[in-house]
């Protein structure tokens, strides 16, 4: 254990505390475990909720702010959310013109979001859900029905965040969310397990010298383990993979995402690839976003998200954001 | 070796043509390495200049843009960048207002932009000099007279910049660089040994269940190791070695700063901690940056900066800056 905690009991709670601390912009409920906007709920606006485990900061906290999401619930570490906090969080941004829940496609995600829903309903909050599924690695694991969602959710929570800033009536933010995850595809390896505090030992075996390609969010198994490849080798692999898929006939929009103990030089190095592949196959990038936001905890590793574009996607993702991970202005 | 690279020797120009794709915002010259705002030279304002090994991203390239620095010289890793770099970059960044050498202590560093503050007077730049020693943990080490340079440059670079983005003159950009490097002290600490690209293994040898106490940006060796310490001990031990030296009557500044591997939610987590010290020892805190700022490739650890902070320096801490790591608007 080289962890920097006080007890594996207390390690979300802390954190709550100490985003709390260092972020005058949101209002963070420790008891309750929910990370709000300080100044939801908006009048006339449409909210963004989302949550699932912890672990993969800055996910979903760190993207609470105008132009993205105006709650997120956070469960243990690497452990769904309960319905309570996801009603909790709906009642309290909720300002009439009803919520978003954006879920990643994890069994106990989907389940505890559905009850949410119903529960949120039963007070009147008016619902809409989109679930998102991007990685193309595997169809149906151990943990999920279908595809795994990962990468695609920041830019679900981005560009559907900025639909509902500017105004947009939830059932045009719903079908703005479902459009981004339908445009989306995703890719992962992992060059190390990660250690979460409960358990003190890495979550799967991967011994060095060797990667795992196509790994999921919590280090879910992927399509297959191999001797250590270059950067170029695996931006090949995961980019080929992403595009056989996806099948962009236009400009797309780049996450190549750290799992979180990848030095950002290296994620760097990484891109030069993942944008050499892009242009071998005649894909135009329209912006590439560079670092660690969807998290494994202290996993080694990286991700290729992809997402093909139309010209209001393109303006939603320009739109301001102010949130602790992500902000930009106009 | 678990690393996501090609080979050691093109780690630095691949992450190099890695940023230019990302930022369309910055000038790379990857041949010269060498990393530009991509709108300067800026008429008649100072111009600061940076640079130092690479390993510490985002330090110093992702700190290039409007409100911070100019331009950023990476060495290899852990390595000073060479005189004709920053020569080059104050030839191509001045407006003809000066330019202002960012120098972290670190003898390799100092030594080259001395040469090149020379060089470039000779060229009829007129060339300014701060150095950043704020590191309390040891004075003289093996790689460098007086304290180390750490964290504080991250506030030397920010709040030195937006002065220099108002328009202030060099000596007045200058004096404002030494006074928050003076009003700055950081310590460090280390759970895990990084690795370099060149070497494979890590750079120093930490047992499992240990930590390094003081520990310098290249890993240099600290005050003392010690059996594994809980977050709550390590802030009490880290912010009592930062107060005794810097005996702060206001209010601080505060950097929670990742090493590179441990995760945010542990980083948010240490941050509870270290506003809790803060708190008892009846230190206010004005701002709070937590996150992967000045790090050493996949150290798992952290450090704390704090500075001491008038209402100039928080004027300037809030001006906008917007950089690939950094960035925030009015």
């Amino acid at each position: 254990m080289r962890m920097l905690i006080n007890v594996p009991e207390t390690v979300v709670a802390d954190a709550l505390r100490g985003m709390a601390a260092a972020h005058p912009g949101l209002a963070v409920d420790v008891e309750h475990r929910v990370v709000m906007r300080r100044d939801a709920p908006v009048e006339g606006k449409v909210a963004l909720v989302s949550g699932g485990g912890s672990g993969h900061e800055p996910l979903h906290g760190g993207f609470v702010g105008p132009g993205m999401l105006a709650a997120a619930c956070p469960g243990e570490v690497f452990t769904s959310p309960v319905p309570d906090q996801m009603v909790r969080a709906a009642a309290a941004v909720d300002s009439g013109a009803g919520v978003l829940f954006v879920v990643k496609n994890y069994t106990g995600d989907v389940l505890n979001f559905e009850m949410a829903a119903e529960l949120a309903e039963d007070e009147g909050i008016q619902v809409a859900k989109v679930l998102v599924d991007d990685d193309v690695a595997v169809t149906d694991s151990l943990y999920t029905a279908g595809r795994r969602g990962t990468g695609a959710t920041l830019f679900v929570e981005k560009i559907a965040g900025a639909a509902a800033e500017e105004g947009q009536p939830l059932e045009r933010v719903e079908a703005i969310a479902r459009q981004v995850n339908a445009s989306s595809r995703s890719f992962g390896v992992a060059l190390s397990a990660c250690t979460t505090p409960a358990k003190g030992s890495p979550t799967f075996d991967l011994p060095p010298g060797e990667l795992e390609l196509g790994i999921g969010i919590h280090g879910e198994p992927g399509r297959e383990r191999r001797a250590m490849m270059t950067s170029r080798e695996i931006a090949d692999f995961a980019v080929d993979a992403v595009l056989d898929d996806l099948r962009p006939d236009g400009p797309v929009l780049a996450l190549v995402n750290g799992m979180g103990a990848t030095p950002l030089l290296e994620l760097y190095g990484f891109n030069a690839e993942v944008q050499r592949v892009l242009a071998e196959r005649g894909v135009p990038v329209a912006r590439t976003l560079v670092g660690n936001y969807v998290t494994s905890l202290d996993m080694a590793g990286c991700s290729v998200t992809l997402c093909r574009l139309d010209e209001e996607l393109l303006r939603l993702w320009d739109a301001p954001v102010e949130t602790p991970a992500l902000r930009w202005g106009r």
